[in-house]
């Protein structure tokens, strides 16, 4: 693969100083342009080339408007970044619609350089670039403009800059150390690096492989062919756009489903009140305990609400919080997206709220919406919440992966039980609020909603996080049985970190 | 102090019962009514009573409704937070006009816990006082509504819970760790809470101080109050805020000052070609190593730059960067803020950039638009501008004192030259965006300028953190100029890191 970049281009210094006032004004006037575009754009520099990668983002920096070049540089993992899945850092610093994200090295340089350094073994690497796929999979499929450039430098090219090097010895230490290192691992690297661009080369993210023997050849290709990805991009029709959601709905189409669970689930289960008040107090006095291990163990739990209106969310959701230390766990009710969430992928929210080690996050409503009121009421296209199942279960395994308890909760209760519990609380002052015009049009729908939920539960019910469908006809129940599926999660994953059968949850 | 709420208040069940329901639909209301509030809204539980802490987190959160109330409660210092001065995590998680942020501890409990514990003496334990009272006065200056409850229990009720719970031990252990560690260090924390709250009680932002011995009072009580602060606030009058701007304006007045720095300035000083390759060469090698030892010492920097339009500011920082890794600083350019920034403190956007240890933030202007721009142009009113500096003042101090090199630079010009820089960027194509109609309509403001520029060097070039007034007329001269400033100040800081002199950077 790398032969056919080792070709020795060059570009003369005459040329270059005729081309690059021209390309300056195109790059700012395309930035210019990309403000008011409606996806996001992230221009990814990798390479073994590491002093290009360098003089790439300097050069940047000078040609384009500053101003709009949102450039990000990994050091190692921070602890915050440790304590949750690998790409945490990726998603926090996605840019939202209108911006330029300039990502140096970032998921595809980590990659290689633990390989290269034997951090990962060759399964890992690959479910490292199936995790890339994904990831890029999922901002392609929702609108960006991917654009990345490998920047290589032939061996002897490397070699004689290296020798050069020691005669003007005043880079610093760094530097020299770093490009020896890369010298010494060269072979062993390159089939590596070849493998992941291989595998991560997709028609809408494919790899620009860039020689940087001459720093101006490097400079007009990589400026030239972000100049045209991004006016490419830009002037592509509506009819082009449209094209690609088809193709994406294609992709993710809907396979037929079997029986339906909702259906199935028997309502009448009930629980008096003495066997409730003793039970509760039980599984809360436990939760106490284990949330405090889980704590000292660095174990963290995702805990996911879904359930019809008036299905109880609210009080199963205090029967967990009473009985924890406020420091421990986080609520995080989910209504329509802010300005800033719609900006984004429509994950990237919840990907910014994953909890610290140790403690427990719940989700009031969450990313299922994608997938149930946004699908129903159409705020989301076909193409959209199709693929969605998929971005889903890749979310929630990289949870698990990293030593995360993910639990789902569908409250269900039935269409009478729901219209008693409107009416009591529009009679109760404090809690009238909670019911609007809404909640009876969303009614109607009932039926459509049947099939969304039905669907979501087939298709992201996975053996690592399977749904819990749990009958809410009967609030004591519903909570009780929440409580010790709680229980019994935080247990087991607290269990088996204290016999050391599963490594503290880490990032690197 | 603390026998004025030990008198055992009390409210019997019925009554509780009875006020509640009210309660809760005022406090609901009180909410959506602060959702267009123009300010934002922070709620600080903290105490001796760690246990109701806990408690009124939770009725908050059931009274209330739990969508538009953001609670933290805070942990040890992740290692990001350590890097940076120990306000930022507060700064960071400020919420914008029309939101609630319920702090639980943070602040004021993290103060009492550390002097108990005796990580910090009495002048520390003074010192982070003082840090608190300037935190807590710049937001209500900026119109934040604060409010401030210390939950307290009598020891003897202490005593009497701790005899209960070992009765129904199901608790958990860390609650009563936590509460006999309370119980040992009772005699010696009080003080140390009446010094504090003496101290932090201003006008504006008073504590509450709250019996707790009972439940359903210390409910009640907070909840009304809670309720109160707000409907009063809400229903303050423009008047009474334009009284409330007008007070600050008094206590941040004018005073004279001495003579123009600017007029001082030589601006005739040159920097020959030759002279100005060699030197450039000499001193960016010596930033790389500088920077690259900086990084491994964790020794950050902020570099600020202000001056004149086409002063040169991005040349003088392209000049500094180009001999940088990319991974080891990250610029910072400043224009006007975002819809987001505006609905906060003006300094906290510029919080929330501060560097991880060991790397260059670079702002191409700052903070100080604050007394120059918005100062000129009106859009900061004048009681906002005036209490800026010291503000700022104490921004820079809590820097320079967590062991950040923290360097400001005014890059100075005439006129005439600025005129003829236009001209020549209106000739360059990828140079003409630069200019505007505003840079001709500034320059009719010079003088205004100048004005604005003097008093800010007078009032914020402190000991710690000088102004440098560089001659830029000549480009060459002040991009050496300010090399040289930036090489001295890190070789100078990095030494006594490694000397020992000066301990690495940490906020705990």
């Amino acid at each position: 693969m790398f032969e056919t970049a080792e070709v020795g281009s060059q570009v003369p210094k005459e040329e270059y100083e005729t081309q690059v006032p021209q390309l300056r004004v195109d790059l700012i006037n395309a930035q210019y342009d990309l403000r008011n575009a409606d996806f996001p754009t992230l221009v990814l520099i990798a390479g073994d080339d590491h002093q290009s990668c360098n003089d790439i983002v300097n050069v940047l920096h000078a040609w384009m408007d500053a101003r709009y070049l949102d450039t990000h540089v990994f050091g190692p993992f921070t602890d915050e970044e440790r304590e949750r899945p690998r790409f945490w850092r990726y998603w926090r610093t996605l840019p939202r619609t209108g911006q330029l994200g300039l990502y140096v090295g970032a998921w595809a340089g980590s990659a290689v350089a633990d390989r290269v350094l034997k951090k990962i073994d060759n399964d890992g690497f690959d479910r490292r670039v199936a995790h890339i796929e994904q990831f890029e999979q999922a901002l392609v499929d929702d609108g960006a403009l991917v654009l990345k450039f490998w920047l290589h430098l032939p061996k002897k090219k490397l070699k004689k800059r290296l020798k050069q090097a020691k005669k003007h010895p005043k880079k610093g230490w760094r530097v020299e150390e770093q490009e020896w290192q890369l010298y010494d691992t060269y072979d062993e690297a390159l089939p590596i690096v070849e493998r992941l661009i291989r595998k991560t080369s997709s028609g809408n993210a494919p790899w620009y492989l860039i020689e940087t023997t001459d720093g101006r050849y490097r400079n007009l290709t990589v400026a030239r062919m972000i100049r045209d990805g991004i006016t490419t991009r830009l002037a592509a029709s509506e009819e082009a756009k449209h094209k690609r959601e088809k193709r994406v709905a294609r992709r993710v189409a809907a396979h037929d489903l079997g029986s339906s669970v909702l259906e199935s689930v028997d309502l009448s289960v009930k629980l008096p009140w003495e066997k409730y008040r003793e039970t509760l107090d039980e599984l809360q006095g436990r939760l106490r305990r284990l949330s405090e291990e889980a704590r000292e163990k660095g174990v963290s739990s995702v805990l996911v609400f879904e359930g019809w209106d008036a299905a109880g969310k609210g009080g199963v959701i205090r029967r967990i919080t009473n009985a924890m230390d406020a420091a421990d766990y986080r609520v995080i009710p989910i209504s329509a997206p802010s300005e800033e969430e719609k900006a984004h992928h429509y994950l990237w929210r919840f990907w910014r709220h994953l909890p610290r080690a140790g403690s427990m996050l719940i989700f009031d409503r969450s990313w299922f919406g994608r997938v149930r009121v946004e699908r129903v009421e159409g705020f989301a296209r076909t193409d959209e919440w199709q693929r969605a199942y998929s971005e889903i279960n890749d979310f929630e395994e990289q949870l698990v992966e990293h030593g995360m308890l993910v639990l789902k909760f569908w409250l269900h209760i039935d269409p009478s039980t729901q219209l008693r519990r409107f009416k009591e609380r529009e009679k109760t002052p404090y809690k009238k609020y909670k019911i609007t015009h809404d909640d009876y049009r969303n009614r109607e729908q009932w039926n459509a909603y049947v099939t969304a939920v039905n669907e979501m539960v087939a298709r992201t019910s996975t053996e690592i996080a399977p749904w819990r469908i749990v009958a809410a006809n009967d609030k004591r129940w519903a909570r009780v049985e929440v409580l010790k599926v709680v229980d019994q999660g935080l247990k087991r994953l607290v269990k088996s970190v204290r016999e050391g059968s599963r490594p503290k949850a880490s990032a690197t």
